[in-house]
């Protein structure tokens, strides 16, 4: 039998649209004794949403708790069961969740930076590149973008590993 | 003389506009003995395109032999003469051709999948990251930014090699 | 005490928006002995400018000479004090400024190139990567976005040491 190579504290999987960011993150918990904690973010506001939700949930085979958190993910991601991995998909839905709802991203981030620091188990974050186009036209894309990538460096920082995919592949960052 | 490093059976090269991307691979190509297959999937539907396709062919120096293959391009690569290396430039400008023909991208990503790996010759394809931008307005560029994706990781998988350039110059990523 | 590493003659910090690219920057450059030079090539249009303007300088410590340069960016890099680091922050908004003003963007970018080769200190440029999202919709953007990687790959080229940003982080692609 292959030996499992632990998890650390808190791995931070970052790419952009249809880059395998999901399915990387996924990987990394599958290889740990179930049950797996999947915390999920998305909000089906429209079909094309939908789809992409049960896409996601269909791919994942028995073993995964799945819980919602739209907003309250700090504390979705405290509930535990204790040494069971947390896979957390996506942040930047997140992001959008906070902005419409009104609630101050910042403040947010630091807590859910605290939640992953003293996580039941260890943590798998996955969130979306979204900065490395051109300036967006609408002054609202440009604060999701801003919010984005301050998260973004928040959680990099604290991270001991940050990978960034490339087409289905994974380069480390860190 | 130095001696000329043979090209792996499928390499590659992803990257974002004026990256440097078509360059390289050129470079690539030119290292080993020619004829060299060109296989360009760009289809000039206005002066803008046209200036890009006109500047791209200028670029390029004797040996080369250019095919188009708009939509048909698991047949042009399959076409030989054997041994000759085979640029495809670019992948991107295929999903865009086949999205307007009404084609299955999945079904064509297979058969291009399959052509590249009985090739005649080494493959380098060429292909933009359009992923890291914020997501697009317009139901259209989603689908175009999902299916382009889908088909960077299918062939990424196989690749022997893949290369992430970033201002002219290439990252290793496998 | 720790022993400064020295900065060689071009180092270039590219990265998305909110990647951490100016701290990453400053940080190369105020471990050297101040005085260290800023050439700032942003200009205030609207009132989100001039916040993110005042966000940027209110971040740097003593030690600092600041200089505007929205437009004649090789001249202020040749200025001196002779020794003096020199960071210029950014050469996007620097394109931006030079088709705005109808400048010939290519012959300016030739003209920053030989000012590097031959500034009376070190250089750090620090630039936004905008080539990995979706083509945009008007040609403008498009130029924009064409220009500045021409630009980049120049300079990438040159340069001694090559950093691409990701959440804050850096990756050396050279």
């Amino acid at each position: 039998m292959p030996s499992v190579k632990p998890l650390p504290r808190l791995t931070f999987v970052l790419g952009g649209a249809r880059s395998g960011k999901s399915r990387h993150a996924e990987a990394l918990v599958e290889a740990q004794a179930s049950p797996w904690i999947y915390v999920a973010t998305a909000q089906a506001f429209d079909a094309e949403m939908e789809a992409r939700i049960a896409e996601h949930r269909a791919r994942r085979p028995e073993g995964w708790i799945t819980r919602d958190a739209p907003l309250d993910l700090p504390e979705a991601i405290r509930e535990g069961p204790a040494g069971a991995p947390i896979l957390v998909d996506c942040l930047t839905l997140w992001v959008t969740n906070l902005i419409l709802a009104e609630r101050d991203v910042a403040e947010a981030g630091a807590a859910l930076e605290a939640a992953c620091l003293d996580a039941p188990g260890p943590v798998v974050l996955v969130s979306n590149e979204v900065g490395l186009g051109i300036v967006p036209d609408n002054a609202l894309a440009r604060r999701f973008r801003d919010e984005a990538g301050r998260l973004h460096q928040r959680l990099a920082a604290r991270a001991d590993a940050v990978i960034f995919m490339v087409a289905g592949l994974p380069m480390s960052v860190k």
